[in-house]
């Protein structure tokens, strides 16, 4: 067997791998990405992100769900969604997404290796491939392996009326009603989803609270709406038992002695590091407890010459910070120059409203006794939001009355995703809130909401 | 007659005026705004902004405009797309922002009233109304009295087919071919809506060019899509005469000898400003001899307390800048702290595709002989740009190669109006695009396209 030398070998081609390989090619180096057939892009790309948000995309547009403040609560743009109509357009992303991402391996000659990964020494790499086992010699190794949906062994996962969140595509059906067990990120994201399909969705949370890294006004405001598109919650309930009645409802017995029924069931509890299918100990690099690989700053593993980075080293696990954390990986380990930006991390949550947020929440300032002002702006207020038929969408700047400095942004409506780097940028170089009220938004934009907060908050000052 | 006495009296509630009021309001005077009736709000509210980007908003989501890319070219949400049915949301719109208007004046306790107005010295305001002559004394005075479309004596207007760009609401019929005298801002907004609803337009320009203050890639690129969806370009042509057929066509002959033909015509050629109807020699504030106000930097007329501010001073005749006009000349004229940036202004341009940009153009820097660098980023590269279907979108930095700053950028595409606010952020605090490439976006968002132009950039720099 022939083994080929390469000056970076990745396992994993999902975000952090695929930014790690161009950072490295771009520096000249001689790259290989590894990844199983099928799973170029990683999860992100093929039941992860990417379905996703497409599927949220398609929802909001098939159930007419932005227009429904024009045309009346029961407005619809189909009269039944069916689930080939949100498939197709799933199919159509994924395709052209999977197509840039080997466009982008091509024109920087990154060598794609399609096969599992396993370490036979800590410089070697053996791929066994559908031609045979491929060997790799490499100088640095960058593993971005990825996780995959935990699995709680006393769930009788069938793949097709109780699914992990990997297998949404193999629901036969949109089902009539939906148990969603777990009430993190991905739980909520697909709950509001199935929820704006008027799928009945309940979701039970062993926490007496979800989405705890969010500010609890947004939250409180997400469960609002959802509760107004028929989503009931069971927070501090935990699951006991899952069964299958004899006419194929799934039966979730709680601790509390309820039972709650529905046409599929949905668990969404944690995810599992991939590295256990690594043969790490040929190399030397230790696992924590969770199965993860610990890192330094500049994503060494205990073996400097291995780094990782992405989903599998753990918090905060968003395809975004990835991305940059196998940038950074690949430029330290060639010796170019970058800078790991110790700047607050913005997160954005595709639920149906949409949420994003920077910076602290009221309740961390008010544990870090830290002093705060509000500053709201309203959707409705806006001309754009108007337009757009948000009529609940808010924005909340939260700044240090001394100093007139951001502390924390917290959107939640339409946009949000996207305006929370307006903030960023003010927050990231130091600018106070003067800066919105000094500055000409585009009229009429949901950007605005940032001069109007701004402007609530400074009054408030005055006051 | 009883004479009311006023801090401020303002004539005119558009964007300048609301501004203005609310900002006196706030600082604890007594405010009036005058407005002719059923025109609170404006222009900008009742014919121009306000229902022209919600038809925008209402023809993409009627044509189904954002679907093409999934489901072909010739999909459309309803088989054909009637007047009542965007009527029906712009006057959902208008009413809503209607009393968010009112709502604002009342909330701050501004007077307002219905009538129109006139100057009887420098101090003394009389405005009839339905209820009799109201007299009005003010220790300052602010303009904001607007524009009105601009009227050639040659072209014979009907209000029915032959119209100004205040008087779309006033066609019986979405016109199965429509001409537009004038390729300004105004006339491509309203022929890109119609060309997305499939109406033939032809587009007559005295000019060699249009929309000079935008970058030329980007008009390039506007210009190919319009062409696209059958849009017919005449530049360099003078209309000579307009006339109706006997079969109710409209035919403009043009100097270069054709003659063009259409259900209807819009004349888009300029704006004429509304100060001549306020008898301002009794104020002694001169006109200019476009019957504009000349102002000071703090928007200061001849007459020190009386100010003008919006259109009715010139350039840029923006809602978002005369909103900030408004607020400064209220700050000014009572003594308040108020900054007014030298910063460069935003545009944006809502045609299909979307247009926003500020700083300076390439040929603006070609002929400041200023270097500059390029950084591009597709929207098709973009997750974001896949999942929403824009798959022409594109995001440009003009960047100084020796130290890095931002010196413009420009963007075409979905959410244009609102991206260039974060770059606008940057460019504004001083910082390098080197801040793009360093910082983390959510993903997927269009806001990435700055970190992947960015990087582009200064990939190009290295080479």
């Amino acid at each position: 067997m022939d083994k080929a030398t390469y000056d970076l070998v990745i396992i994993g081609s999902g975000p952090a791998g695929q930014k790690g390989a161009i950072a490295a090619a771009k520096l000249g180096k001689k790259v290989a990405v590894i990844d199983r057939k099928g799973m170029i892009g990683g999860v992100s790309l093929h039941t992860g992100t990417i379905p996703s948000k497409t599927l949220r995309e398609a929802v909001m547009y098939m159930t007419g769900f932005r227009q429904r403040a024009f045309y009346g609560s029961d407005y619809s743009l189909k009269e039944k969604v069916s689930k080939e109509d949100l498939s197709a357009r799933v199919r159509t992303v994924l395709e052209r997404e999977l197509e840039v991402v080997r466009h982008q391996f091509r024109r920087n000659e990154v060598t794609v290796i399609q096969g599992s990964a396993c370490f036979l020494d800590p410089h070697t790499i053996v791929a066994p491939t559908d031609a045979g086992d491929v060997l790799l010699s490499a100088e640095k190794i960058l593993i971005a392996c990825g996780t995959r949906p935990a699995r709680d062994p006393m769930i009788p996962f069938d793949g097709q009326t109780v699914i992990d969140a990997g297998e949404l595509e193999s629901l036969a059906e949109i089902p009539k009603d939906l148990i969603v067990v777990g009430a993190g990120v991905i739980g909520i994201e697909y709950a509001s989803m199935c929820a704006a399909l008027e799928v009945r969705v309940t979701i039970i949370e062993q926490r007496a609270e979800m989405l705890d890294f969010l500010d609890r006004e947004i939250v409180e405001q997400l469960q609002y709406h959802l509760r107004d598109l028929g989503v009931i919650f069971r927070f501090g309930e935990k699951v006991l038992s899952v069964e299958k009645d004899s006419r194929g409802s799934v039966v979730a017995t709680l601790e509390s002695g309820k039972t709650v029924a529905g046409a599929a069931l949905l668990y969404a509890v944690g995810r599992q590091s991939n590295a256990d299918l690594l043969k790490l100990e040929a190399a030397g690099v230790p696992l924590d407890k969770r199965g993860r690989i610990g890192v330094n700053e500049h994503f060494q593993t205990a073996i400097p010459h291995i780094y990782a980075a992405g989903d599998v080293i753990g918090f905060p696990a968003l395809a975004a910070t990835s991305m940059e954390q196998g940038r950074l990986a690949a430029c330290h380990m060639f010796g170019a120059h970058a800078t790991n930006s110790t700047s607050p991390l913005p997160y954005g949550v595709y639920t149906i409203p949409e949420i994003s947020m920077i910076g602290k929440t009221e309740r961390q300032l008010t544990e870090e006794k830290i002093p705060y002002e509000v500053g709201i702006a309203r959707y409705e207020e806006l001309a754009r939001g108007q337009i757009l038929g948000d009529q609940t969408g808010r924005l909340k700047l939260l700044f240090d009355p001394r100093n007139l400095k951001l502390l924390g942004i917290h959107i939640i409506g339409e946009g949000a995703t996207e305006l929370v780097h307006i903030g960023q940028a003010i927050m990231n170089t130091g600018a106070t809130i003067e800066y919105f009220r000094d500055t000409v938004f585009n009229y009429p934009t949901l950007a605005e909401a940032y001069k109007v907060a701004a402007l609530n908050g400074l009054n408030k000052l005055r006051n």
